[in-house]
C-alpha cells in the first residue's frame, strides 16, 4: 500500500514525541511491505515564529494533499499569559480542523493492565474500563462569533450548532457503538442550553435508527462526576466540542496519564492523528515526554485511515510488551518502578521499536 | 439573634433532605438561644405543578424578605427527555440566582477522614485535600441569549461576561484565599474563548492587589484532569459558571459522594444555601437520600449568612461524630460498612440531631 503521510510536530514536546510516532510508521512500512512517503510541515507557535501565521498556506495545502496527518502538540505559555494576543498557536489547530472538515474526534480510553497502579483512581474502579469518546470538533463555542467591546468591559463567544453537525457525528458514534458494547451515552446540558436541546433532539431521532444500541442522555456535570465514580458504566460517549475537550482530559487519568492517549480526528477527507496531551513546554526539549501517545496515534492512523488492522495491532502489542517488560516514562512510573526502568523519550521510543518485530 | 429563614425544599429528594437541614437549624436555635422564624415556599417542578411557574412571585417575594434561604434540589426527568419543553424547573433556580444577585457560589470540598475509602480515588491522593470553589453564578452561557431557528436546523447560546461580574467574584475569592492556603487557581479556556481572555485579564489585574496570594491560571481541560490526578494542589479555585458547574460535580468524588457537599450562593443581599446534589428522582420518596449535604448547607448558612461560627462548628462536629460512629447512608457506605449501619434519610438525620448537644 502506498500512502502519503504528513508529519506536523508542532510545538513543545510535539517535536520529540512525533519523531517516535514517525519511526514506528517507518518500521511498520518496512515490515509489512508498504510504501509510506513522508513530508513535514509547521504549525502553531513554531509556524508563527517562522512565518507569522499559525497555519501557513503551504501546511494547509500539504495537509489536503496527504492521505493522513500525524500531529504533535500546539501551544506556548507566552500567549496563555497574554490574553490580548491576536495571533495564537491554537488558531492553527482550530483552522486545520475546520478546513479539513474534521468533525469527529475519536478518543479511545485504552487501559493497559500494567498501568492500573499509575492512576489516582482505585484499580478496582478502573479494571475493565473501555471507553470510546466521540467529541464533535467543528462547532460549538470554539467557532462562533467572538466579541469584545471597545472599553473592555464585555466579552462574548457564541456557542452554536447546526443540525447536520450533530447528525453526522451521531451516526458515526452509533456505528461504532454497534461494533462495541452497544451502549451510547450522549452528554449535554439540555437543562440550560438551547444548543444542547437541539443536540438531544437530534440524538433522540437518530437513536431510533439504531434500536440495537442502548441510548442514555446525561448532563455534563453528572458525566464529569460519573467518569470518576464509575468509569466502567460508559461504552461510547458522544458529546459536543467543549464538553468533549473537558471530559477526555479528565478521562486521561483513567489511563494513568495524558501521555498514553491518542486521538483520531476524522471527516470526509484526510484524517488527523494526535496525542491528546499538549505541548508541555515545562518539559520540552528535555527528553522527558512520553512518546507512547504519539506512537498510539500512529496505530490509530494505520487502523482508521488505512484500514490496516494487523499493522495497528502490531504497534499496540509492542507498546503492551514494553509496558509488560516494566519500562516506564516518569509520568506513568509509580513507587514500585525501579529507577533504572524509568526512561526518557528516546529510550522509551527505542524500546517500542525493538518490540516491533 | 433573630433571623427569618425561608425553606424551599424544591423537587425530588429536596423534600426529604431539606427537612433535616431545617431540623438542625431548629435545634441550634434552641441550644444557642436564637430565634429562627421559618417560612416555606415552592420552586421548580413542584411549583410548575402547583402554579405553572417554576418561580412564583410569592416565592421570590418571600426570598427577598428573608435573611437566608435553605434550598433543596431542582429538576425532573420529565423535562430532561423533552428538549422542546418551554417551561422547565431549572428556570426557577436560574431566575432566583439572578433576581437575588447571587453571584458567587462557594463550594467547599470538605473531606471527612472517615469517608476516604468511599471515594473512587486512592486515599493517598485524597488525604489532606481542602478546596474551596468560587463558581460565578450570574453570567456565562447560562443567561446569554438563546436562539433556535424556525426549521430547527440551528441553535445557539450566547456565552458572555461583563468585567464587573468577573471583578466582584474575583475579589471575594482572593479574600477567602488570604484566610486559607493563600493560593488561588483561576480556571478558564483563554486559548479559545474571548470571555476567558477577559476573565484572565481581570484576574491578572486584581491579583496585583493581593500580592500575598499565589495566583495560577489553568485551562479547564487541564483542571478537570488535575482535579483527579492531584486534588491537593488546589486551595481556592475560581471559575466561571459553566466550568464551575462541571468541576464542582467532578470534585464531589473527592468527598466520596455528592451527598456530602454543601454550597453557599452569596451576593449583595439574601444568601442561598443548598446541597450540590440534584433532585435524584430515581430515589426520591424512598428514604434513601443522604441528608448530610442539606445539614452541611445549614452549617454554611450559620457561618456565612449569620456569622455564627460556633453554631456552624457544632453542626459539622455532629456530622463528624455521626460518621466516626460508623453511621452511613448507602451512597457513602463501602464494603466494610456493616449492613445495620447503613441508614435511611430519616435515621441518618436523627443521628446527627442526637449528636448535636
Ligand atoms: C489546544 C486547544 C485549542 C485544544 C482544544 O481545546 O480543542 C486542545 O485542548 C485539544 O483538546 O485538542
Ligand atoms: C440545575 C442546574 C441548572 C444547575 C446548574 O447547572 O447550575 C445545577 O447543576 C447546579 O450546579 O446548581
Amino acid at each position: 500500500m502506498k500512502k502519503n503521510i504528513l508529519i506536523i510536530p508542532g510545538d513543545g514536546i510535539g517535536q520529540e514525541v512525533t519523531a517516535w510516532g514517525k519511526e514506528v510508521l517507518v518500521k511498520i512500512a518496512e515490515q509489512f511491505g508498504h510504501e509510506f512517503v513522508f513530508e513535514d510541515a509547521i504549525m502553531g507557535h513554531t509556524a508563527i515564529e517562522a512565518t507569522g501565521n499559525p497555519l501557513p498556506d503551504e501546511t494547509l495545502e500539504k495537509a489536503k494533499a496527504s492521505d493522513a496527518i500525524l500531529f504533535g502538540a500546539i501551544g506556548h505559555a507566552k500567549y496563555d499569559n497574554d490574553p490580548s494576543a491576536k495571533v495564537r498557536p491554537e488558531q492553527g489547530l482550530l483552522k486545520i480542523r475546520k478546513e479539513l472538515g474534521l468533525y469527529a474526534n475519536l478518543r479511545p480510553i485504552l487501559l493497559f493492565d500494567e498501568l492500573l497502579d499509575a492512576s489516582s483512581l482505585k484499580p478496582e474502579i478502573l479494571r475493565g474500563t473501555d471507553i470510546l469518546f466521540f467529541r464533535e470538533l467543528t462547532g460549538d463555542v470554539y467557532f462562533g462569533e467572538k466579541l469584545r467591546n471597545q472599553d473592555n468591559t464585555f466579552a462574548s463567544d457564541l456557542m452554536n450548532y447546526h443540525r447536520y453537525e450533530v447528525e453526522r457525528i451521531t451516526r458515526k458514534a452509533y456505528e461504532a457503538a454497534q461494533t462495541r458494547g452497544k451502549r451510547l451515552c450522549s452528554v449535554d446540558k439540555a437543562n440550560v442550553l438551547e444548543t444542547s436541546r437541539l443536540w438531544r433532539e437530534v440524538v433522540q431521532e437518530i437513536a431510533a435508527e439504531y434500536p440495537d444500541v442502548e441510548t442514555e442522555h446525561m448532563f455534563i456535570d453528572n458525566a464529569a462526576m460519573q467518569l470518576v465514580k464509575n468509569p466502567k458504566k460508559f461504552d461510547v460517549v458522544l458529546t459536543a466540542n467543549l464538553f468533549g475537550d473537558i471530559l477526555t482530559d479528565e478521562a486521561s487519568q483513567i489511563a494513568g496519564s495524558m501521555g498514553m492517549l491518542a486521538s483520531a480526528s476524522i471527516g470526509d477527507g484526510t484524517g488527523f492523528f494526535e496525542p491528546i496531551h499538549g505541548s508541555a513546554h515545562d518539559i520540552a526539549g528535555q527528553d522527558k515526554a512520553n512518546p507512547l501517545a504519539s506512537i498510539l496515534s500512529a496505530a490509530l492512523m494505520l487502523d482508521i485511515a488505512f484500514g490496516l488492522q494487523d499493522e495497528a495491532k502490531a504497534v499496540t502489542d509492542a507498546v503492551d510488551k514494553t509496558l509488560k517488560a516494566g519500562w516506564r516514562t516518569s509520568d506513568i512510573a509509580d513507587k514500585t518502578t525501579p529507577a533504572d526502568h524509568i526512561l526518557g523519550t528516546a529510550a522509551m521510543g527505542a524500546k517500542v521499536l525493538a518490540f516491533l518485530k
